[in-house]
């Protein structure tokens, strides 16, 4: 950590940080230039609130830390990429995984008729939300538990894994119930006790980027879900929120590489929120397995037109269907594969 | 609402929009312009996935929702400003309201004192958090019970009201047991069932803005809690994220008009999280009652340079003391009071 | 255009908008909602100040223009897509196009060196800055004429066609006379002045996106120079900004789809100024050319290290060349070539 | 400044940075953390493109810089206040200075009849627009010379100072036979060689702060300005780019105190360009006021409704009128004068 003092500060504000630098177990190393000091700290372990406390102090122009807050997500206590293994499907190894469906469960025939076709064109996982985040308290917040029994019976079904939404921490034993992964929406990003929660309930979590969080806190809020002692959490950016609207979000699509450079974990890609047209969903599902996700989300319906969410940026299935021998050449194109099943339209 | 349809889009793709319209009991115009057809939907109610729900349709290039999507938050169902009345303290009256002390509750004597001082300079209601989010899992989180229990003794010691924040639904029932005024974060502006939990449970809400929320969504996240039969919400402009990087936040004061001209709830602002460094807090706080804020919310510390939390932004007590003079003349200026106690520095 | 009177505003202000319009040669319709009359505009043409002047009308809430205020540059004029030739070199046709070369040119030896490790690898025009933008008045700012005679010299040596910066209507003569491409900055996207220049000068002209520009506005700039009489201007995405600092810019990846619905001129994508940091490039630039773009525009230098301006950012000579083969593996899982010179790296 | 080297990096990519330190005159500190070494950088002067050059080396993460780049706008050069004075006008004295007009200038009567109208109400200087900047090219681009002659008439008969933009390099000289301050707009922020050409013309210069530039860059675009021996640059905040709809920009009222802290220029607020809707500019007019601001740039039209440009957000010479004495006590409030006209309405 650096302390930046203010031109000009003298000895007189320069001890007492110092002093509180020695206070805490650590070594300042003075350093004056011609115009300022400035304090180089040293020594392990470095509090995370160090920075905040010495921001304080009088005479402190900046503090600047250069050890990363997050420590779990970040290779340097875990050198080995995270694979996670749900029975047969593998998500961050050098296959990408493909998760789609429809944006609610709606009923038993939509959520089947998607389970099947999404299987058949080559997805592994299953989405569907049981419950819905909305931005207004008075539109479709899902069937919840019914919600859940449906899922469940389109994986006995199709073998597919499923991922569902949950919101709240009481909803987590429930949710844990039927899910393979609990999803964590980007509204609930920073909600740090729902991520203690399901750290706690043990199966991998989904984090959905908040939309506006910085990648560091966003692998803070992974670091959450991983002081609990699970370590199986996925990174999923779904868009950002910028001054430009013709798009609903703004994938930030650079996530990906900047992310792989910090942390083990797997990054997928959601390309149907950042984009919220579906006619630009395709390409921004090439740009992130191009640029190296270990996956996608893609929201899939039967009949978009009527889709009680989200219709606008569901893909029909024959689009879906076409899209995916796409995605695997790309992914071969960057050394990893995306195995497709045999009749999948190539 | 008004569905735009493409460019040269025919009937075959119009009738089936316009079928939808008739088909949720509302009515469909047509005006034929020279390059497309534009519909316009009236009737009552509207639906509020309606604009999603077209969206979807084939052939719909645009909607535009007209009809905002909040009621009771709005001036058209209440046609009054909103007036919260606790004992003697009034909040969205002719006086403004100042809501003063540390980001934290730390100890009994520092929040002692704290509440002390800012009730001697003219605030009338007390901040102190015992429940803390913090971005990183490592730091200090509050000290819960005990804490609401200090903020309980100032409130007996000084008169002051009480504001404390509550995080996750199963803590309602506890922090409103000492708690005046719930407030909600930040980062739990869109934690529906938060929202929905303190609208149960009858005490004022404050809400501060989410850190990229839109000023729609932000009423709409009040609608939650007043969709409880609970009214009594003020809003809280604290700061947006944008790329400028001198402030902690962008303090977004054009909130304060905008927000007055659709809702007649209470707008406060909060400089102190804005501004993320002193300096520069007493300039925010007087644009923030010049532009016709309701009140204000301010971090003070007795000593802000060893803060357990947000040091660098909270006031010590001399300078917050000084400012509230200067404070009460814009009052006057704008057509408001900010009564100072007897014994204040003027 | 649509017209959205306030609520239960009367004929009083409705029919002075109505005589506006009439008296402008367009239609008015009106449609009465249950809480306000909208005001349907048609006929043409339509005005490009028409929404701004409405806007002004006492009783008007909202103005939404459903025209574009584009056309050269929009499909409706101009059915097919945007090809533009250089002698052998082909621009938004089936091939992707690689610009590649230093920053600035710094000297003659760095930049034919540069020239020929790009040519060799496969790209088929030279970037270098002659003349260069820089945030501080006490920075390096290009060689001017000197700069230009040794990018001329290049593309003798190299067959490579030349690309580089002009600054100001005054230079876009002598920059005409060596130049192929016209490249205008981001931050002279608004310089509308510049841009009837070079659109006068008749050469193509590349126009990056201005740092915050929303895309119709992006393409409005593009009719600037349309608007001259000169059709062959190429968009280049290199970043916008956003509240993220992990890249220097934020690239929006989804402007290449958006543009492409919007508008028949080629696309670009410059990964090196988006990510700031080389090894953030090679990602996006595989997200690029998988989103569908046209072709890139990267920073390439002989020593990175010792670069004059945007060393961080340039790639070095063997990682581009190591590049070209998997960018062209992509072109071809989305129905595009690369060419690669014999004896380049695969 | 100061050098990150990257976790584990050893001597080999540490001496060459040490020794680029010391070829170009500084020198270098090394504190060996535990994990890492940071070089701390001393001496003078700092080159400006220091941290760049070490941003490319191997091995270094990160370059962290210090002394700010912009010398001649910031307090250490100039430790006393910039007064601007243009005979009997005085801008960054003790009096806050209000600038108010039409967007552009449309007719002689129109100029006129606003210049008397806000001459009566309090204002000192007279906006208006010869040469505008539109962001279509189908737009009202202004009268030219014979717009400047109206301003020049408007001036002899009112007594008011004139200010108005200037657009490109090669207009500077003209502008400058009429103006008494040069405008530079928004979207000419950074274009460099006009602001040194301004900067050679020795009027004063009004620097319209760029739609998404940092506080620092607009500090540097205004150091090219005064480079060229002109100090009187006046730094004026109109809103910046955000994701927020509600107003067309985001005025950064924190601006005010961040430009106060770093720099000796005068600090203007134009509330116009910040709100887009006239509704809101008082409110902003009065934050800027009581956030410290030096002055105010006002769009004030005889008949707004049917202004050529920027209606909605003009006020009517009423409202304008009404709004002085309010502003007059704000300044009074934070120990400035606003000196009001006999027979201004109070």
């Amino acid at each position: 950590m650096i302390i930046v003092m203010k031109t000009g500060v003298g000895r007189d504000l320069i001890d007492p940080v110092v002093a509180q630098v020695e206070e805490v177990g650590l070594h300042a190393h003075l350093i004056d230039g011609s115009e300022r000091t400035i304090i180089g700290v040293v020594g392990l372990p470095m509090p995370p609130t160090l920075d905040e406390l010495f921001a304080g102090f009088e005479g402190v122009e900046q503090v600047v830390r250069i050890t990363k807050k997050f420590k779990l997500a970040g290779w340097d206590f875990h050198p080995q990429k995270t694979v996670i293994t749900l029975d047969d499907v593998t998500i961050g190894g050098d296959a990408v995984t493909i998760i789609a469906g429809p944006c609610s469960v709606e009923s038993r025939d939509q959520t089947l008729e998607a389970a099947h076709a999404v299987r058949a064109a080559g997805a592994t996982i299953l989405r569907g939300g049981a419950y819905k985040p909305r931005t207004s308290p008075y539109e479709f917040r899902g069937l919840g538990v019914p919600g859940l029994e449906i899922l469940a019976e389109a994986r006995e079904q199709t073998g597919l894994k499923i991922i569902t939404e949950v919101m709240t921490p009481s909803d987590v034993e429930v949710v844990g119930q039927y899910t393979d992964i609990f999803q964590i929406g980007a509204r609930n990003c920073q909600n740090y006790l729902l991520l203690e929660e399901v750290g706690k309930a043990g199966k991998p979590v989904m984090l959905k980027r908040g939309l506006s969080l910085l990648i560091e806190e966003w692998l803070l809020a992974a670091e959450y879900v991983m002081a609990q002692g699970n370590p199986n959490v996925i990174l999923c950016e779904r868009g950002i929120r910028t001054y430009e609207t013709a798009t609903r979000n703004t994938l930030d699509v650079s996530a990906v590489p900047v992310l792989q450079s910090l942390s083990h974990l797997p990054v997928f890609i959601d390309p149907s929120h950042a984009a919220g047209k579906r006619a630009f969903v395709p390409a921004l599902a090439k740009a992130g397995i191009a640029a190296g996700a270990d996956g996608l989300m893609l929201e899939v319906h039967p009949d978009p037109d009527h889709a009680l969410s989200d219709g606008a940026q569901s893909l029909d299935e024959p689009t879906f269907a076409a899209l995916l021998p796409q995605l695997a050449q790309i992914a071969q194109a960057v050394g990893r594969t995306l195995p497709l099943p045999t009749g999948a339209a190539v």
